[in-house]
């Protein structure tokens, strides 16, 4: 008889420790990569992450904490990715094990800076994962809220269905809810392409446009998101469900996404760089920004994006914000 | 030669002072009818509307006030509605003079309750008024960030469209962008329908639910807004265009809206009388549920629509607010 499927989620940030609180709900045992051995000791004497949701207080007894990374690895089956697209790279160059044969859903929005791919294409192209062992784990979903077990969607996307409906009844509970999908390029584009349309919502608030033209930005933006996506891989997808449109919403109306955080202080007249040093980060959108802008001069067919076009020119080619984004308002309606 | 056509506004709010604004941009000479003689005598010395967007300042050369609603039909070609719903039909029965060969813009979001028809029907088919001098102004847009000048768009439908381009011309400005329709009753429907979703909204928010379920909400109200319209009249229209997506966002995210204040005292435990009362006036989506809720029976194909399935279900069967929204998460995704 075989062991059932063990599950490893690897990050130590909000959205990581959110994602373990989930799987405590349904399985009796989860390992927990993190690097950072201050953390792991002191969540196991406090029962809570020092750092992010520290509110949420695990049963010890349901954690296998560690930071060995090829442990984590080698020991489980389904891996769930939460580090920062930005230190994702420099934690997988660790890995001195195969990844062979394990399924990995990635939980992370954004784009792995070092080869400008997508979580899921960058498992896929650097480490030969098939595919169909490759999923996305997507929201609307502030990690916050789901520490507070206020209702939350998530929509778990796999090729292979019913990896997905795993993933998916591992997380479930009486404050989550699920749905799958088979779309992990669309639903993973979108959740790239989310924070730079809540870096565009934060530089408009900045320059002190109001919620008439924060509705006509998103409405625009799921238009721009919808048309993108289509490029980059085109099957029958609502824009419109939670994974796209619900996702775009929670970020962009969120005065709390460090996305929109970021654009609203470039808005407000800092430079790119003094708007990074204030935040001691970097938003991801940062990153999706070049890489959405970079991958559409691949495209076959041309692809109107005036936001993402705008963001770009602010982020990368140092244009004024103020002067940008008065003209992008002309270009969208 | 002929004059110049005409303009009126009709009514004394918030809406109905926006939109005389808008006009004084562009036009020499505004007939404003509203019922309220001492706010006409306070316009006419003190240069604003005492009761609504005081902060507006008028140049009274330019406006002709009137507490004459005859008057102001007989002497204008261009009406622009923006009288609340729930007064209007009482407004129109004073008329003594024919509306015949004038043009009529419904700037009206709700249903005329006497009759149940959104403001455009109820003039087609109450006084004739052929479907080609009929028109809808629509937002998305607050009426105080036009007081403020903040950039909002505007759609102008009509099934004429050389009618709605010369309205749109007449209200577009450096702060007001103008989009010209076709739709004209889908984007009354949307304007309508967009007020039971802020009232959904409301009520979810009241029972304490978050962000993350608010934008699944929202994703799943245009999902429904779009399959109702479709019902009611089937044309290719984009529903993420700022006529609808924009509108419902900029309602259903208000914590202004009247409609998702009245929804938000339901939640808290309000009944519907007490919340009505305490707010001293009827949110427009109060009429709007039953009539969506009543029109769709009459549907020669079922539409699902959960969300005012449940908004009808508490505000007219008095169900439990907390249990009937409880089921309504199980319905949409």
């Amino acid at each position: 008889m075989e062991k059932d499927l063990r599950f490893a989620v690897f990050g130590g940030g909000s959205w990581a420790t959110a994602i373990v609180k989930m799987l405590t709900e349904n399985l009796q045992k989860i390992t927990w990569y993190m690097r950072n051995e201050d953390a792991i000791a002191h969540i196991k004497t406090q029962k809570h992450n020092p750092n992010y949701l520290s509110s949420v207080e695990f049963n010890t007894n349901q954690l296998n904490l560690t930071s060995d990374l090829n442990a984590a690895v080698m020991d489980n089956d389904v891996l769930i990715f939460a580090i920062p697209s930005a230190f994702l790279d420099t934690e997988l160059k660790k890995l001195t094990v195969s990844l062979k044969d394990k399924i990995i859903f990635s939980a992370i929005k954004g784009i792995v800076p070092e080869t400008g791919l997508i979580v899921g294409e960058h498992f896929h192209k650097m480490y030969n994962i098939p595919l169909e062992n490759i999923g996305v784990l997507t929201g609307p979903c502030h990690a916050e809220e789901v520490a507070l077990e206020r209702l939350s969607y998530l929509t778990i996307a796999c090729a292979d269905k019913v990896k997905a409906q795993l993933v998916a009844n591992s997380l479930k509970s009486d404050y989550i809810k699920t749905k799958i999908s088979d779309d992990i390029i669309g639903t993973e584009y979108a959740a790239m392409l989310k924070n730079i349309y809540a870096i565009a919502a934060g530089i408009f608030h900045g320059l002190g446009y109001g919620d008439n033209f924060q509705s006509v930005l998103m409405s625009n933006s799921i238009r721009e998101m919808k048309r993108y996506i289509k490029r980059v891989h085109r099957m029958k997808r609502n824009i419109n469900n939670s994974a796209y449109l619900g996702d775009l919403l929670v970020t962009g109306y969120s005065t709390f996404s460090r996305n929109r955080m970021f654009g609203n202080m470039i808005g407000k007249g800092y430079t790119v760089k003094s708007a990074m040093m204030e935040m001691s980060m970097v938003a991801e959108g940062y990153y999706a920004t070049k890489s959405a802008y970079k991958q559409k001069a691949d495209f076959k067919s041309k692809v109107r994006t005036p936001i993402i076009d705008a963001v770009y020119d602010v982020l990368y080619l140092g244009k004024n914000a103020k002067s940008t984004f008065a003209a992008l308002t002309n270009k969208i309606d």
